[in-house]
């Protein structure tokens, strides 16, 4: 057998890859961005996307994939205030699989958007491991956590594309520094954009948007 | 074949399973009262822990078993301040398991102990599904996170021996109202005791002890 009739293998993809795949080809065909926001519970993921309603200057149309282990509270939080939202029950799944959020984008009204954020099980280690197909994994880490986090879920933060910091409107009260949670982001990412804001007063949110619009703008233009 | 013949199989325990029977079958022996923490990153475990000493006046004397993905941040918090603490660290794993928490209470000086505390990884979803040989689950929720939390993650909720509602001394800057938490609760598991308490100030933590103790005393007298 000759060199050039080596059988080459190459890694496999799983089936949660495989959706994520097409997914990302969906996206970018469209020039579609997909954040993926991964927190704990009662992070405040969703209260991120109420705040961002009504500060977003014309600036890109948004949808919601909300996901959740059960009820749709979030989802109607979303659509009372006027987001387009689809509400992705696990069951008792601990993260959001690509199979489900791929079925969910296309049942959006995809030409009228330009960026879908999907709302990950709040949950700070599992879905950090799950491709969604995203162009971005979002740590949102609340004040009232601790600043130590980073370095206790270290996944989640060193693949993330942005954090945001959120509740920032309750430093005042609690034993937190914000040199010391900024220690420990760089501890385990570098270079990562950091957001600190309150999504209850707004402070912090434009920013926020500024950041969402560009990586929307330079979609499809060498890096995303 | 006669009837008395028919070869009957019961349900198989998996490895954790198994474990867990082991480690409970310890306890009861040997009288100590195990109990297992969950809650959110940043829910308050550790200040719980923390808040419990100088308050203890002498009801027991407990150690902790301390989970986490990453770090021994907690476990030297914890031995700081003269509690017996070991670190378990699950390496990205999402919960403990029955077997690393039963040779960890094995290296413990059980003789000198009335009750062991294991603080679970942070995560309200994978950790309420596995059974360490624990007397009860304690969920752990802080006001922060929001009333809904118990319908979101209900397993845990329906699963806990006693609901702690920590940091109530943020309740004045929240838009947390305590009795549609309350409500929350009481829809998925109607009978449970709930200790909302300051670890920060102190307020509320005494009745938890009291309940802890009364755990202990309770152990192997019909109810555990």
């Amino acid at each position: 057998m000759s060199r050039s009739e080596i059988k080459v293998y190459r890694h496999l993809m799983g089936e949660n890859d495989l959706w994520a795949e097409h997914t990302r080809e969906l996206l970018l065909k469209r020039r579609l961005l997909m954040l993926n926001l991964i927190g704990s519970p009662g992070a405040g993921k969703t209260a991120l996307l109420e705040a961002m309603v009504g500060r977003l200057a014309g600036k890109f149309r948004f949808a919601v994939l909300e996901g959740d282990v059960e009820t749709t509270y979030d989802a109607e939080r979303l659509v009372r205030i006027g987001i387009q939202a689809s509400q992705l029950l696990t069951s008792g799944g601990c993260h959001l699989q690509a199979r489900m959020v791929h079925q969910a984008l296309l049942d959006l009204p995809l030409d009228a958007l330009e960026v879908v954020v999907v709302e990950n099980v709040g949950n700070l280690v599992c879905p950090a491991e799950f491709d969604l197909g995203e162009m971005g994994k979002v740590a949102v880490l609340s004040v009232t956590e601790g600043e130590d986090k980073p370095a206790k879920y270290p996944m989640l933060f060193r693949e993330a594309k942005a954090v945001v910091l959120t509740k920032i409107d309750l430093i005042p009260y609690l034993p937190f520094k914000m040199e010391r949670c900024m220690e420990f982001i760089r501890q385990v990412n570098g270079q990562v954009p950091v957001f600190p804001l309150s999504a209850l007063k707004g402070e912090g949110v434009a920013p926020w948007i500024e950041w969402v619009a560009a990586q929307r703008e330079g979609l499809g233009k060498g890096s995303a």
